[in-house]
């Protein structure tokens, strides 16, 4: 986890999307992953210990709402092939406000023919069931690409999904949005803006087909704060520059990656409506609670067992530095290391080499740190002989730092990336089934 | 392998660098890997059958040569983070003749603060023992970055090396060049120019930090034909384009990559000095030698079960019709689904359009073919149902074609790469050792 003390002012909170004023949220399982068992076969099935594994029952659709109209923001997958969710929510939000989320996993509902038509009717069943206008619905799918969605599980739970919207919500709806996951990713932040406490909060699922190119995941996020749409979402593209476009898991930029952004402005603070020192604290929050979504994201990579994190610093400019510590945490290579514990730097200095970065060899110098300590590898473009003992120490730990310095300019970014392993492999050979 | 019925007045031959008139080779175990065992260790090691993987012998030294002074020209990696035999190569061949090749496998000679010089040593030790001049000499290193190259193994070995360049010593100097390759990698065609007989052969080592970004690989082509240094590189670079820029193994664009060809003259053609018949035979033949040899590369590509083939069809421009195929062949995603034999159609979908390619996302149709036969799963932008049996057949073979027709244009392109398999982790998690 980012380490916190960093941001003063900022208090890390409970809640994730349920923690700003206003927010209910849920998650029920539909059924969308199978065709549920009838009572006598699940109870056989479970005392015959045989319940098959894509019975098990997890959420699989997830409602947000706030009862009152919020401002509305939004950032969507540059990938040309857009899931038909997509299209729909850029309709809806195109006023700049709405109302509620309704999202689903298992399928994608993209390249489908009846991809739209169907992603309005998941708006129509919500905005029925909470009495609200069907524009005001932002709707978002995860999952399989390319097979019809069925609409009846979901209007099937639609009652319960939408009884069910509660103040601590958050974790079923949280659940609901998982895929390939193994944990729930949540966090939420709460900050004065003058005498007014405010809080924003959100949830975001990975972890596979994540790559730096807008957006990358589904992310949603709520916040009680009161902000005109348009600073909402300076806000949110100046912060998923520098957040979750710089994390990857594996180089595949998804066809329906989103993020989103409601604010209730229930917190009654004073109105942001310019770039003002309010607009930068409140910022400053967006950016805390996205920096460590992706960083949970990178994570909880699919397959992954470390978080590696590169930081280059001493670019002359903006975009070296972006695509040095990118293209780093994206090496196949690289990440095949680390998952073997190897400090092999001499991959670190290949992908840098390819990044594309404007920046001279011989100014190169590489350190790797982690929990354990740190140690220099390369310096002024060489490989250093290093004491491989140490270094082993420093990569079994979970979290390994790169530190790649290109010279003496004043860029730096990070990137967040993980390993590549065995899981990733089993994982993705036979996702569909 | 390529069906080469389609290229009617090229006949396939065996030799690999040694088929063409002129050229001697030879590949030793000079001992880079380890430090070799004396002759009672090994007798002893061998006696209780307990020889470590480590000292087992491999070529990892080779040469080619030939007496007459040949054109030559090459392709570089364009990683800005450069071997240094690649700078070596470059001031050597500058003024467009050659006579000989050395090159060695285990260590990358890169990133080495001493990189050029042991890089111009070992084109003075096997110049020395030639009797030529040093500037005649290729050189080129394959195996770990930023590992100080010891020079005495190459010393020690030279007269053995030199001593043994024989007309068939390809087979050798093959062996020798292979780091995680599991197959030597070598071809030849036969060909006529008015009625001069005339060969070209080459061979190639994969497998690993390939991705098509010039060249791609060490390759060294061999030729007799009489073709002046400037055609000779002309027919070079355009073929590198359309055959080694368009596979990829892992995306990781290496350091080290070259490829280079020799061209001694000695089938006393008609010398070719203009873009003229002569040329386009030659630069087809060379073609045809360039191709397999990538073919065979993505094949052995690290850990690959599978070769796939990608053909984007319809393009509007040529780059478009590169990109989506390429994106195809390099998606993580895409890869582990072909190792699990899973017809993820989404994920092709998925591909195509983060590519980068213009095309229209209603104009997608997308089939999947091998030996097995054929089926269409995408048509007009959405995923079709198809029969899974019949798909699950056609992922079975270790050859897969996916062909991607993005509209009705009259460009196309072809790439190729491999399956990500539990081996590609499991060899890249431990490389140094």
């Amino acid at each position: 986890m980012v380490d916190i003390k960093a941001f003063s002012g900022y208090e890390i909170v409970g809640g994730g999307v349920c923690a700003a004023k206003g927010f209910k949220a849920n998650g029920v399982c539909c059924g969308l992953a199978h065709k549920p068992l009838n009572k006598t076969e699940e109870n056989s099935a479970i005392a015959n210990n045989a319940l098959p594994e894509n019975t098990k029952k997890k959420n699989d659709l997830a409602a947000i709402y706030c009862e009152k109209e919020c401002a509305a923001a939004a950032v969507y997958t540059t990938n040309k092939v857009k899931g038909a969710p997509i299209n729909v929510t850029k309709r809806n939000i195109e006023n700049g406000y709405a109302k509620a989320v309704i999202v689903n996993s298992v399928n994608a509902n993209c390249c489908n023919a009846d991809g739209e038509e169907k992603a309005e009717r998941m708006c129509e069943i919500l905005a029925s069931e909470l009495n609200i206008d069907k524009r005001d619905v932002i709707v978002a799918s995860t999952g399989v690409i390319g097979q019809v969605l069925p609409i009846e599980p979901i209007e099937n739970a639609a009652k319960e999904l939408c009884e069910g919207l509660t103040e601590d919500g958050n974790e079923r709806a949280c659940e609901a949005i998982m895929t390939t996951d193994t944990v729930k990713k949540q966090i939420a932040v709460r900050f004065k803006l003058g005498d007014r406490q405010v809080t924003l909060g959100g949830m975001l699922k990975g972890s596979g087909m994540i790559h730096p190119n807008m957006a990358t995941t589904l992310t949603f996020i709520t916040t009680d704060c009161d902000i005109a749409p348009e600073y909402l979402q300076r806000a949110l593209s100046e912060n998923v520059k520098i957040t979750l476009n710089m994390a990857s898991v594996d180089g595949d930029t998804s066809t329906n990656d989103m993020v989103c952004v409601l604010a209730s402005g229930l917190a009654q603070n004073k109105k942001i409506n310019s770039e003002n020192e309010d607009y930068e604290t409140f910022k400053n929050a967006l950016y805390i609670v996205m920096l460590n979504l992706a960083r949970m994201m990178a994570r909880d990579g699919e397959g992954a067992t470390k978080l590696i994190e590169c930081i280059c610093t001493g670019a002359n400019d903006d975009e070296t530095a972006r695509k040095v510590a990118k293209s780093v945490v994206c090496s196949s290579l690289f990440k095949s290391a680390i998952f073997g514990e190897d400090a092999n730097c001499g991959r670190i200095f290949c992908a840098v080499g390819y990044s594309g970065g404007d920046f001279e060899v011989s100014d190169l110098n590489v350190a790797m740190a982690s929990k354990a300590g740190s140690i220099d590898v390369c310096k002024d473009g060489s490989v250093l002989e290093f004491d491989e003992e140490k270094a082993a120490k420093i990569l079994a730990e979970e979290e390994i730092n790169i530190h790649v310095s290109v010279g003496s300019g004043l860029f730096s970014a990070t990137a967040w990336g993980c390993d590549l392993t065995y899981d990733y492999v089993r994982i993705n050979g036979d996702y569909r089934s």
